[in-house]
């Protein structure tokens, strides 16, 4: 975990974002599933500091999202590897980059492109319904789950 | 814009981080989404300092995701509302949540619920291939795309 950023909220995206919300943590889990392993590989892709990268990589192996693994023994040499955890991170580093790339473009277009491995056409993130598969996003709504507060269940606030 | 927090990443996960990667600013864009539009109900929902919400709020009015309304005119009373461009940040906090409630699990089960408006049905987010349809994310790679920079096109760093 990377500390208690938001004691008070019990939703899960309050609860996502405690664990990867900090400041650069959510770059390191893009850049290992553009295939980063390593300490300077990170460090040269994000031209951050050392011991704010050091800090990041120590909470990600402490949150589960990564595994630290020795690749070379003598001298004993490590690197980062994405658990599964880490790697269902990626609807929301794709949802982000679709967002980005719509409303804070890059001047030259998309910086990265997101393709099925399969055929190799355009993938984005949508909302599927389980019975009327991908639907609009203006089609959902949320409601209150068995963890919401009472406050929540009661209804509060009214949309108006 | 929430200033400069990344200024050498040219993707569009870290530009849309940017705008709303800052502590706060994606809860207050998931209270929006649930009905919330006045100060007085994000500072309740939020617990936040009143300071950090009116610097949070204004950055978002400024970013073009919140408008700013006049809802009431003697005594004058503002209220916040979601723009386009705020809405489409809903797959971005649908897939943090979707997260959370999987791995940061709430004990009593997941405090908010993505339902189909239409049906009722849990909603999901997932990888669409505009030629196959939802996919799963194992079958999702990016490739530099137009705005990637020259190392980015090289293929640095390699996947090994």
């Amino acid at each position: 975990m990377l500390g208690s950023t938001y004691p008070h909220q019990v939703c899960s995206a309050a609860r996502a974002l405690e664990v990867v919300g900090e400041r650069w943590t959510l770059l390191i889990v893009r850049d290992a599933m553009h295939g980063m392993r390593r300490f300077e590989e990170f460090q040269r892709g994000l031209g951050v500091a050392r011991n704010v990268l050091s800090d990041r990589l120590g909470k990600l192996v402490d949150a589960g999202i990564l595994d630290r693994v020795e690749y070379q023994e003598r001298p004993v040499r490590l690197e980062y590897q994405l658990t599964d955890k880490g790697r269902d991170l990626r609807p929301v580093i794709l949802a982000l980059t679709q967002w980005g790339d719509r409303y804070v473009p890059h001047p030259d277009g998309p910086p990265r492109l997101a393709r099925h491995i399969g055929c190799g056409a355009p993938v984005t993130q949508r909302s599927v319904c389980d019975v009327h598969g991908v639907i609009d996003n203006a089609e959902v709504r949320t409601v209150p789950g068995p963890g919401a507060t009472a406050r929540e269940r009661a209804g509060e606030p009214t949309p108006h």
